[in-house]
């Protein structure tokens, strides 16, 4: 018996594999797309680190096709990275290559798979950042990145803008993750978001239409005190 | 006798061209960047299309580098180019990987090239679009691109953000400008902005820093009747 079915893209990351386990545990099918393995995923889809970006995509699309009568009830992408660093960094244009490649090219390649295999009133949710809604100096190649992820979802959400009837697009914007990655480069504060509050806010969203705030928006996560609220850019 | 000099980013396409031309008539010594030689500026750069977005950094970079004290008052980036589409649209990838590849690439490199060689108190300026203020579901991979650009003009001229000392930061964001190409493909009616009077609004930004508006502006590029006002976004 399933509850539904999702599809993770950057699903073996911390935030990709806790969605994965959480939404099994409801009962979902579910498929990870990643350079890795998600053994805990009913299925996967490998990336390739050596195809380019058009490549990348029809690779991925092409093995969906393969699956007859293929579709989700939701689309994740929850992969990306992060770089610091301003115009005149050494590696500026290295650091915003690479924001670009797993931050854009990820949400385009997860937004072109829910025009195509996202149920009627599905739900397609990329990954922005709460730093790109101001002007992000120390960090630019990677505010940038993420600017052009909220401008996709916005995008996508607009009619005409190629999801099946009555999807939604909405993006999730973190401040700061708790991942055992920021735990062992930062100070945790308190204010780091859980992965399994994201899960468990990716599950509410997906299982009601009506529980998702209006398609386009800009969700932001605030953790205070180890409780997160939601709030709309 | 100089009155300055300016770099073009995209300096042999229909905007570039007028650019350069115009400065030039002003006494400015102007530097072309394109794939191709605009004879009318007093040097070149040539790009190479075979080059992947760091290599074509670094090789105009190293050109820069050679030329002892090489420094500008402004630079201008003006590549670019347009594709509609949506999600589902079979080129979706394709397009907007062109997008980012005109717009995005050419605008970092011209960022980052401001940092190491614009004078104090000098002008940086890349090309955003007033149609990407708002949602672009039916020029996704455009409006993508050009949201980027936004951003990466707002975070340069925030402190630190690697610019040197009191210089600029500008977008320009036209509706539709008057080229030969736009005039080939699509009705002209009234509202597209003349190729001079963009140059000249440039010529008056960079004559003096007091005369542009703040560094960080979006400037939409409003034409009615074939009169041009800017408006800050």
């Amino acid at each position: 018996m399933s509850s539904g079915s999702i599809l993770v893209y950057g699903g073996r990351g911390a935030l990709g594999s806790t969605i994965v386990t959480f939404f099994k545990e409801k009962g979902f099918k579910t498929l990870s797309i990643d350079f890795f393995e998600n053994e805990a995923a009913d299925d996967n889809i490998l990336l390739k680190s050596d195809l380019g970006f058009e490549a990348q995509a029809e690779a991925v699309k092409n093995v969906l096709d393969a699956k007859s009568g293929f579709k989700v009830d939701a689309i994740f992408c929850v992969a990306g990275g992060w770089a610091g660093g301003n115009l005149k960094t050494a590696t500026f244009i290295k650091d915003s290559h690479l924001m670009l490649q797993q931050s854009v090219w990820s949400s385009y390649i997860a937004a072109h798979l829910a025009s195509h295999f996202l149920n009627d009133n599905g739900l397609l949710v990329l990954t922005g950042a709460q730093a790109a809604l101001n002007p992000t100096p120390d960090m630019i190649g990677y505010g940038v990145a993420k600017a052009a992820v909220h401008q996709l979802v916005k995008s996508a959400a607009a009619p005409k803008g190629g999801l099946p009837e009555g999807a939604r697009s909405l993006a999730i914007l973190p401040v700061t993750l708790d991942t055992p990655m920021n735990r062992k480069y930062m100070t945790y504060n308190g204010t780091w978001t859980p992965l399994e509050e994201v899960a468990r806010l990716l599950f509410e969203w997906t299982s009601a239409p009506g529980a998702s705030p209006a398609s386009g928006s800009l969700v932001q996560l605030i953790t205070k005190d180890g409780n997160t609220e939601t709030k709309i850019a």
